[in-house]
């Protein structure tokens, strides 16, 4: 029986502000990336999302960002390594306080937005990553995009390393993705997205762009919750993956 | 033989900016009120203040304040008790990730500035900060006024319970500190902070500011380092009392 | 012909997190409280809301407020009153910057949340707003509530006070506000709230929550717009003005 | 007579912290580059910073920065040029305030740290500081490096825009800085500093970092202040060039 694991980013309100659906997305995914109060998440916030994650059976993930609350953490930012490695290792304590008084604890790391991106190819900024992640626990997994410098260097750092694939973003033919600028980038048909995620579940090539055939190895698939729109989304992908025989399981949980 | 601890507050630069003589005082007080990053404190110097103290022997205990760094935590700030719980519940768990990577623990909680007033006699705030030491770690004891809310609700929730004297400024007949406003409220002359800091370890009584004799019972005595006047009164103090026989310990040891 | 002015809170969001529906509000009401970035508003928010404001001749009035994202400005904070003023005279020359970019100019000041209530009762920060309103302009009105510290002090000062009503809050016989915690507080009937917004400007008696008839000299009418059903009592309220005969005018430009 | 101005950054505290001597600095430079609050800088900051150089006659400009108190405006930030505008438009607003309360204004922009270095180079940035500049006050110059994006823009836009020369750092022999992490990048020797100031603001040539022969055509220099002996530096300068009968006077008054 093929299974996979659905993620997506919890936990992003800040004091008054809301975003997202996170009790709706609770009932879907199988992982929760949550905030961990650098870019979004205040301590209450964090420690409602893990409480309900943990009472769900949802796997609780660090998603560490930058200090950057005012950008989202989706502006890159030139943190010196070591300086980076210090605020991972913080924001990393901070929600397992909160997973520990769940009963439970952090499961693994995914980086946020901007520091995301920037791990794809910054050396220095991987490296202080996954030193931190080391450091700290070096039993914590990583979720990341594969081919990057961070899941390369994680694995040469002994660390557990999975990857991660978008339901809801297009490929080039090299299994990069497409640009959010370029057309075509977003898929917004609910459909055609969970058709795809049970192909990349099942191990079957999915269509890049261009019409290539690409083989995607993913151990967690990303789903978003931000909009209404991406609550559908993320429900009709879980429901197909279910109908069809696929089971849905934390993959940091895979040796349970 | 006598013993008592001596506990100041380190850690409290913050990015650019530095405060205090963290390197004097290490040298010197056996217990260390590490900043959190809410009044001060960001996560290299949280690492670099844990790592000293690790390697010197000096206990890290926990300075939760309020999230005020334009005010330094100096400020009251309303914060309703549960969000406030949450608040010290995240600053415990940043704060335990560094004293982790040292290979140490954090050794116990006190609050910080205009929180640790509060709770003199703030009881939904007092029984905040008491519900989130006992939530994290029931184990883990705090430090505090003689007399205060905050004592005596950590006392009745289980928690272990230390309190403290300070070493440079003047008390009432009532045993309440004068107000830093009044006249005298503050001791300069080190050798008479150190003469009196020795009496109260030895369990001997000391004089008010009218002259009343005074009993204070102190499992720790509070120095300051935040200006060179206040690192030569901490350095006379330890010398003083080390050179009339008392031992000077961490009270977070005290059952070892 | 019967005038008044119907004030809201705008710009209100942060970054990635928006608040209320502003284009709803700013076909709605005739004076914007628009927040500084204290408590709310990033730079990006504050150009957007005072251009549309200046668009649509509303009149944009400085919601001045604690510094203080996390409490969204909802928390008292113990704000030194010298520091108060300068914190006041920042946000009001933040505002002012755009305002003069949208050819317009900060008509008046309306503080917010936690400081607007306590400034009814704490004189300090009362005389510390009003001493940087007289510095900053001493020609720039206030907006607040009848009775309060505020206005008694900001009319002592020699500055133009306005005082409001509160168009979906129940009021006690002495005319002060039902406190949010007790039944009854919270007017939601829209017709209901547009009949006493009616009374009020036509300078009749309404009804306080014991029955007893009640008159609430206001210059302006506060509605709310973070719910989609705040902004359907605003919009009846408004529509009902007009159809009524009243004529809805900024405050600020009453001598225009 | 020859003729430059010495500028210098000030105002750079925030809360509790201190950082540089501003009371030695406002006898020695004639423009202080203030801190606006995004890097640096409280509003208690501000006020007393502006209100001190109005009563000594110095010029203020303001010290725009990225938003990065953590990182005291060090660090690039990937910030949208749009959302870039708004911010230094914000910083403009915030800082004008407190001249106006002093009876000035502000004399010029002068951008700090990483947004400094940044457009020396990155167009998109340094357009959109040149917009705020444009759109708040085109009569406002600006001060930045020679060769720049940003000066050349700034140009280009129409606003008077002022060259600044290093008095303590040294030069390649194309006229551009020696990278802070080479050997004899920083020059110490308060009379040799003197002496090459001496020669900027006579137009003699001075000798780059290979002894190569080197014009820096200069309407300020600036001059350190963060630490004792930059202080000496900067007073040794001062002193030194007039006894030599340069006259030191803003470059922003120069057509006074």
């Amino acid at each position: 029986m093929p299974r996979i694991d659905l993620n997506a980013d919890l936990g992003e309100g800040f004091g008054r502000w809301e975003l997202g659906d996170d009790q709706a997305l609770l009932t879907t995914v199988t992982s929760a990336n949550v905030a961990c109060g650098f870019h979004a998440g205040d301590p209450t916030v964090l420690r409602r999302t893990t409480a309900d994650a943990a009472e769900r059976g949802v796997a609780v993930g660090a998603q560490v960002g930058y200090r950057d609350l005012a950008g989202f953490g989706r502006r890159f930012l030139d943190v010196p390594p070591d300086e980076l490695t210090d605020e991972i290792v913080y924001q990393l304590g901070a929600l397992s306080a909160f997973t520990h008084l769940a009963g439970d604890r952090v499961r693994y790391v995914k980086p946020h937005g901007a520091l995301y991106n920037a791990i794809v190819h910054h050396t220095g900024q991987a490296r202080a990553v996954v030193e931190a992640v080391r450091a700290y626990d070096p039993d914590l997994p990583v979720l990341g995009l594969p081919g990057s410098e961070f899941l390369r260097l994680a694995g040469e750092a002994g660390l557990r390393v999975y990857r991660e694939a978008f339901a809801d973003r297009a490929y080039t033919p090299e299994g990069t993705l497409v640009s959010r600028r370029e057309e075509g980038a977003l898929l917004h048909d609910p459909e055609q997205v969970a058709e795809r995620c049970l192909r990349i579940a099942r191990g079957e090539s999915v269509r890049a762009i261009d019409g290539t055939e690409l083989h995607l190895d993913a151990d967690s698939l990303c789903v978003h919750g931000d909009s209404p729109g991406a609550v559908e989304v993320a429900r009709t992908v879980a429901a197909r993956l279910r109908e069809d025989g696929v089971e849905l399981r934390p993959f940091s949980r895979t040796d349970a």
